[in-house]
């Protein structure tokens, strides 16, 4: 079954505002005294939590963890198993690069290969941004194929993202990146018959790309990889039938967003800009996502100390969203990023549902064990939309 | 989606070591002073308890109880639904049968049939396992089929399997049991043309059965039943990129691990032997299955008492996997085996994930219903596989 499929013959419009708050890799795993959840203070998460009916999720399914795209999907009700985004896209998506349907998009690495064509730096020593905003300004430039647009656009340091845009390109192309110092570059090669031009096209850019670059050591190649084109996926809005709106600071959260077809709205870099954004933005739209990135951030550094500061900066700004007292209130995560692991994780995330509508439990903290025992109980990520939908009973009966 | 398939594209190979012990039949349901587990004295079982992360598993989906192939291939992430192995395979795996791909195998009944040929005693009054050996030794001695390989060994008291090597046999074959007495044997019928060569076959390999039996009342008659062929399944070690080691003391269990292609390591008859095998090939795998048999005897033979002592003398020889400090330990069950049932049952089982990445939760002893209590909430067994990998960082993330 297509969950999105079943529920579009459920949805049923109507007044009900629905809020969704992204704490992006909230969830954690117990030092000796707890979680950063545990431990941070915070009344205000613990007062939703209170007041609503609690869960933890399984981002992908029990032991996977995902990225920040299957992350997302999978809250937005899209299977993240069905609905995979490849590196090159997401490259894209991170810098906001305005892809279209057809292009096609790899993520660059900027490299050093010796005289023998050998790569002896698959990050050309990092070089810097600038350099990289220089060399990549020259590609454009100069790259020229005939009928086909090229697009080499920095990330940073060593990073790029590629886009060509043409007719019939096909993004079933194997990576040029060896993985592996000490190995050449790797040539493309068609994955499927039709993907035969395109390789060609490839080739003869990697060729102009070499000539361009060969005087500019250590950033004297490029490494392709992730070929990807934008998935089609159904529609948020028309699927949920809502008029959703996504307020984040970073690029890849907008991208995300954009891909299902919310409308992302201009915001600024903290935390209190997204609110001020939620604000003067709520009288236009019934669904909001607003993403929070400072919590993954400081899980991703190790620090114990920063993630629990986080927590507490954003239970500190919790109180204007409540007081616009949205019909349906959601607070959770994408996954789980354990200051211990360093990285994303596999460890199922926190949730908490606040309405009129909900099962009010005995959950009094809201943390990952409390949330446990809530009256959700534990259940996969992509049950959310769902949920969230029947809070603010925008979901019809299902059979008579 | 094929779970295994998605699985292998994210499974590295690092140097991590996980140790899967299978207490085969463990869970129970309470009797007036609880389950089996919950009064038994299990001062290590609690130990790993507290220091894990604990849930409930169904072995294949609430309300079904799996036999010892479908439990096990859930444990090892092979959807047992999917992967169903035929009641022959199953009886050559039982008795270490060296099982080729193509062979037919079937589980033989020797029977009584009275002179009109009807089936008076299914079991042939449970004949001497002696005088089965005997009787399997003539029959396949003196069976001649040309083309035909014709194995016939003895499992226990009436109990035999066949098994048919050439060319082109196939198994889609109906029994010839008629599974009452006072009926004939059935006609083996093909359930698909290309099995029409193979039904003759049978009925040559039948009519040369009775001529050689018809002198050996009670045992006078063959019936046959489970035709099957090995299934087509992934390699363990390939999809998951583990060097996995099979201990255990009963053929079945060694069967079905060689099925999924485990090294089947050598060892003796108790507990005290299979450690010591676990700790003689320690440095040599990164996988073990370690499986241990008497509280599903105890529980099969309705005598909890029995099986009391079967999970204290597990619990007393654990400290030796201990010492070993593997990077994940689980304990678990392929399904539970009531003694109020005498037989496997769909009840749920405990489970305990213990490694240095876990969420360590509050669960203070291992049974059934602290286990539900736990972090890992409920789950599908199958999902076990994907939780072990994720504990031993052998799972990459999934998607950017």
């Amino acid at each position: 079954m297509d969950l999105m499929e079943f529920l579009k013959g459920l949805t049923q419009k109507n007044e009900k505002k629905i809020v969704l708050v992204v704490v992006d890799g909230l969830g954690g795993i117990p030092g000796p005294e707890g979680t950063e959840l545990e431990l941070a203070h915070t009344p205000n998460l613990d007062q939703v939590a209170k007041e609503g009916a609690c869960g933890l999720m399984d981002p992908v399914f029990p032991g996977i963890t995902p990225g920040s795209g299957p992350g997302h999907f999978a809250l937005f009700g899209y299977d993240p198993v069905k609905y995979q985004v490849g590196r090159g896209v997401l490259s894209a998506l991170g810098i906001d690069f305005p892809l279209k349907p057809g292009d096609v998009a790899a993520r660059v690495n900027f490299a050093t290969v010796n005289e023998k064509g050998v790569v002896i730096d698959r990050r050309a020593g990092r070089i810097p941004t600038e350099l990289n905003r220089e060399l990549c300004e020259e590609l454009e430039k100069k790259i020229d194929i005939p009928g086909i647009e090229v697009f080499i656009r920095t990330e940073r340091e060593h990073r790029a993202c590629l886009v060509l845009r043409g007719e019939e390109l096909r993004s079933e192309v194997s990576d040029t990146d060896p993985q592996k110092e000490g190995f050449p570059p790797l040539e493309p090669k068609p994955l499927v018959p039709e993907a035969e031009r395109t390789v060609s096209i490839l080739k003869e850019f990697l060729k102009q790309a070499r000539d361009i670059l060969s005087s500019k050591k250590p950033a004297n190649m490029l490494l392709l990889r992730g070929f990807s084109s934008l998935p089609k996926m159904p529609s948020f809005g028309e699927v949920y039938k809502l008029t959703p709106a996504c307020i984040a600071v970073y690029p890849m959260y907008k991208g995300l967003a954009r891909l299902v077809g919310m409308e992302i709205l201009k915001t600024g870099e903290t935390i209190e800009d997204e609110i001020n954004t939620l604000k003067e933005n709520y009288g236009n739209f019934d669904f909001f996502f607003l993403h929070y990135k400072a919590t993954d951030s400081a899980g991703e550094d190790g620090n114990s100390e920063k993630k629990i500061k986080a927590i507490e900066t954003l239970d500190k700004n919790l109180p204007p969203i409540l007081a616009l007292e949205p019909d349906v209130l959601c607070i959770t995560a994408d996954h789980s990023t354990p200051t211990q692991l360093k990285a994303h994780s596999w460890h199922p995330v926190p949730v908490v549902i606040r309405a009129k509508t909900c099962f009010r439990d005995n959950v009094q903290r809201f943390s990952e064990w409390d949330c446990l025992h809530g009256i959700l109980g534990k259940f996969p990520a992509l049950y959310l939309m769902p949920l969230l939908l029947a809070h603010a009973l925008k979901l019809k009966k299902f059979g008579a």
